[in-house]
């Protein structure tokens, strides 16, 4: 068991409700990486399912959840033959921090009938950026989970050349040697900084709603995280992350919509 | 009162119960519109909001309502002063039949900080295609509620030329003059016939997901619908609608996975 399947496990209480404890070391400068909290989420979900993998996940963020022990508590909506429905929602203390909505059904290992290309092509991992690591006292642990290596223009924000348009593209794994899974799926779709970060927004941009979709399994390997946006307008913004695998699939699709950051 | 406004209302009952009447004349040879749902639904939302405007829509299709008489249950989940949360549910004889989380809050009508340009060209509307009224035993009374003008391509399967990638595009107004508001959004992100027509497939595609954001209240006249996907693959396809309005601004972005017909 990995460090992160370990801080994303839920233990089962009973049919609708599990114990989770939330990991410290997801933390994105205090508040937890969404990303994070949903795959804890879908544990319990997919424990609680007939079906193997989550395929649609749509998230409300009401409350930044501490660090420690809270409870998942799921509704079976419907379950079908080819997909069944849950509501899921994270507590603490008995109040709500997270809503959702999750489909699960199981995915097969299939060729697909047709795919579209990646939206942006990426350099080769060496010609990206791997960032220096984040002072202790930026509380920003999650960047010790995983790998990042930057396509340079979209992290030229660092150091005050933002692209001027909302994007943030990367190759990304986990940082204790692991196969990606949904779960990392999960965590992935969230992990890039706000893409309005390249178009010279700054601060915490906290997510409203992030929906995403698995759509195949990934292969063994690095992930290519292609993000960006459509528009930025009275305070929110868009963030689109396409997710493609190591063998060229396209593996996940998401999209939020966030508050842009008054940082 | 246009005919629409009549077709979506919600009459309140109690603040976590509102009365509604599901349209025949918003069927797709048998299931109501998804679209149209999704307005009912949200006319009992916003109305019992502290906001005025639905800007994220997030909706499980569990099971294809009836016509007739049905219920809107709401749960307040969260009452902040920029967004608030709902869970909205629709409900015939006590069954779900769509689960929903929303969020509202007011947009203002300010000019976008960053926008990207529409994602494809449309020709003029004199040079798009209407297509003939369907037969009336085709039961897609749908179709007598809005005027669409078509890409020529895209529609180009109906003829047996698909252009072979999940596309469709056109422009979109309600037959009764109506100026486009939210609720016309609604029903315009799932106007589109199923963007895997033009990739070759047939028959029902039904949604088990779809989310949406309301990005700009629309100005005046034709919409521009621009849809396409990503994926085709194990029985499951993604559709991206994007929607222009007529001043030229992204006014709502959609979402969905559905199932490939077996039509």
């Amino acid at each position: 068991m990995t460090k992160f399947d370990e801080a994303t496990q839920a233990i089962r209480v009973d049919e609708t409700t599990y114990d989770v404890c939330l990991d410290p070391g997801y933390s994105i400068g205090g508040p937890l990486n969404g990303g994070y909290l949903m795959a804890v989420l879908l544990r319990a979900v997919v424990d609680a399912s007939p079906h193997d993998h989550p395929v649609t996940t749509g998230a409300q963020f009401l409350r930044a959840p501490r660090p420690g022990p809270a409870q998942v508590r799921l509704e079976q909506i419907k379950a079908g033959r080819t997909a069944a429905m849950t509501r899921a929602t994270l507590l603490q203390d008995g109040t709500s921090f997270i809503e959702t909505l999750v489909t699960t059904a199981t995915l097969g290992d299939v060729t697909p009938d047709w795919t579209d290309r990646p939206s942006a092509v990426m350099p080769p991992v060496e010609q990206c950026v791997v960032l220096p690591a984040p002072k202790p006292e930026s509380n920003m642990t999650l960047n010790a989970q995983m790998e990042m290596a930057f396509d340079p223009p979209t992290i030229g924000w660092l150091d005050g050349n933002p692209t001027g348009r909302p994007e943030a593209r990367a190759y990304f794994r986990m940082a204790e040697p692991q196969d990606p899974d949904p779960y990392v799926l999960a965590l992935a779709v969230d992990a890039l900084p706000p893409v309005v970060f390249s178009a010279g927004a700054r601060g915490w941009a906290p997510t409203v709603d992030l929906t995403w979709h698995l759509r195949a399994l990934p292969a063994p390997g690095w992930l290519t995280l292609l993000g960006s946006g459509r528009m930025i307008s009275d305070g929110w913004f868009d963030e689109e992350v396409e997710v493609w695998d190591s063998a060229g699939r396209l593996v996940a699709q998401s999209r939020q919509l966030a508050r842009v950051g008054r940082g």
